[in-house]
């Protein structure tokens, strides 16, 4: 399998990767859900070379995760949101910031706290089941093939 | 700011992807999820150099994130298992298929359906808070330095 077959092969974790799938470009994103917004501050807080970054914006603009908002007219100046399809990868960048957080904290502790603001309390994410509301543990998952082949 | 730096920025996110921040390592772990532990089968199954497998299997035991063991003597012969660490991963995969499968599945659905066994239904994930037990929606939390600068 080369990089170019990942958006037709019939695995959703290899389509998002086709997306998601590059460090920078989630570094990005996690710097959207801290709601950076600006090309400039973006550049300044990831330290990242100008070209590169107007790659991954610019792909990330492409797949619908972000949008390119004018927010000044004169002179004219953009911004980058992240659209509900981008929101929804919240739970993928929160659960590898808290099993970062779980694995290379350190003795400090975590790099960042969140606070959850609806019950106002700093939090750890747990991934539920839709249906039933209780934790998943990986062992407790069973896949099997969605389309017939 | 450098690849070689990622593992010693003060982040999380940036240290988890020092680790996992690779498709190919990624897709090595779908398959570890799905229960394949054997080389060949994760070869087999992903149609991956046997070298660039080799390299990543490595690193994700160097990681702490498999181990490799003996499961037979004579000729001796080694598989691939998720160690806990590892296992904590499974929301990160997880969450990042079921985005899959809500952007990319097209018109026949989800490649990979997903049961869980304590309820014995087919579900979503959903992320929730380890303190008020509510989904958690990205405009619903807030970030602050944990660590005094």
């Amino acid at each position: 399998m080369q990089w170019r077959e990942l958006e037709t092969e019939p695995c959703s974790l290899a389509r998002a990767l086709a997306v998601v799938g590059d460090r920078w470009t989630l570094l990005v994103l996690r710097e959207a859900f801290l709601k950076v917004r600006r090309f400039d501050d973006f550049q300044r807080r990831l330290g990242i070379a100008r070209r590169v970054l107007a790659q991954r914006l610019g792909g990330l603009v492409a797949d619908g995760v972000m949008e390119k908002v004018v927010y000044q007219e004169r002179p004219i100046r953009h911004e980058y949101r992240l659209t509900e399809k981008g929101l929804a990868l919240h739970p993928v960048v929160l659960s590898l910031v808290h099993w970062g957080d779980a694995h290379y904290a350190g003795a400090t502790g975590p790099p960042v706290l969140h606070r959850h603001t609806v019950c106002g309390h700093d939090f750890r994410s747990v991934l539920t089941c839709s249906v039933c509301g209780e934790p998943v543990d990986a062992r407790a998952v069973e896949a099997r093939p969605g389309v017939p082949s």
